[in-house]
């Protein structure tokens, strides 16, 4: 409410790390919102969240329960009433992905999964595509924030050999939240991106998973939360040729920052 | 609602010009219906559609009434379910644009525009945006259905000036219409295209100058709707700036096809 009420109002933008990464006051307000109200239920719990995180917290995952907080993903989208914008919860213990809740603020769907208890969007069932040839696929990306020209070559890069390889298409929507939510209720068959953060990744891992999806490091390895980057996908078969294709662009670690 | 019954189901689809150009019987089946209904009030008025065109019928505005008909705007979204797709109906008198009507078929939003009397949106007045500084802009286009290896390397090329331009923004949603109607309502600065139709443009070009945005050429000059080329935005200054960055795609003219 808090968020779709801002939309429509004129904002305060900040820059972070570069000129595209962006944050507004309904960022702060929204995240802290959300972090005292779980704490006043659950106040021996932790919390890695995008705007404490830039103002200097450490983001660090350990055995604890710990929550994983984007106040708003698609902040840049946000900033323009461009109205592809989410809220992400994600919640670990021992350092397992235990749920996911992602809320599309305009369009009102609520994205949910639980380990071993399936996904939903409004109540209905999630179900990943079954794709797994890449000439078939619809596939989703993020420019990420670093826009030096070395980043972008590589970011342009990937988008071409996925082009080459007839991808039907490839969709930029501004919320790497999203788009992975996207991914899970079958609607494009892979998601790739560099320089995204685990509260972007968090909640929809599971899910992902959940609608019987695959999400993955860039590597081809086991997902690693922290390493700003993923590939997810419908299949095995479908997110290992996406992770074969594409060049890695470095965006260091959520957790040595 | 035919379009978002089709949605949910598996379809028979075949490609046109190249494999990421693509059709389903729904595309035929929805053009069809809209044609009969409206020559059975219209019988004098001519008709410019997407499927007749691709079956051969010719493109060409003269200046008797027609009909620009685009009946699944979005269809490579339609096909994996993406649900960003779109109807567009434009009408022309004396190869001038009268108005224009497009519905978004999942989120039930139907913008129109009629020549001297505004856009709406739903009911709700459609206002651009004011930005002229390509470096606060969010910026939409589309990939376009030609991809072979120097087309695609010049799609890339301009993203490119444009995110080293320092965009805040590239956005690729799969639909012109759509891209064109966040265009129409302020939630983005500009968007341009190589390979688009006139069935793709002619509702939105309305709807865009009665929200008070701008429809050019990408050459500057005016908009040539047969011409496969279009920068909208909400200033002159940003179409302007825009059509500077780019580099020219040929995809030849809907009119000589």
């Amino acid at each position: 409410m808090i968020i779709r009420k801002a939309l429509s109002e004129e904002k305060r933008v900040s820059t972070k790390t570069s000129a595209a990464d962006l944050v507004t006051e309904t960022d702060h307000l929204v995240e802290g919102l959300i972090i005292s109200e779980l704490q006043k239920r659950f106040p021996s719990h932790r919390f890695i969240a995008e705007e404490a995180a830039a103002a200097g917290a450490k983001c660090v995952l350990t055995p604890s329960p710990t929550w994983i907080v984007d106040p708003i993903d698609g902040t840049c989208n946000f900033v323009h009433r461009f109205p592809t914008v989410a809220v992400s919860i994600g919640f670990a213990v021992n350092q397992e992905l235990e749920f996911g809740v992602i809320y599309h603020c305009t369009e009102e769907r609520l994205y949910t999964g639980r380990r071993g208890r399936g996904a939903f969007c409004n109540g209905q069932r999630l179900r990943v595509s079954g794709e797994t040839d890449i000439s078939k696929a619809l596939v989703l990306t993020e420019i990420g924030p670093k826009r030096d020209p070395a980043t972008l070559k590589l970011f342009l890069s990937n988008m071409e050999r996925l082009l080459h390889a007839k991808a039907h298409g490839v969709r930029v929507i501004g919320s790497s939240t999203l788009a992975l939510c996207h991914l899970a209720s079958g609607a494009a068959d892979a998601y790739y991106q560099f320089g995204l953060h685990c509260w972007d990744l968090a909640a929809a891992t599971v899910i992902i998973r959940e609608a019987g999806g695959i999400v993955m490091d860039t590597s081809g390895g086991p997902l690693d939360l922290m390493s700003c980057r993923v590939v997810a996908a419908g299949t095995r078969e479908m997110a290992t040729l996406i992770a074969q294709a594409l060049q890695t662009i470095n965006y260091g670690r959520d957790d040595e920052k």
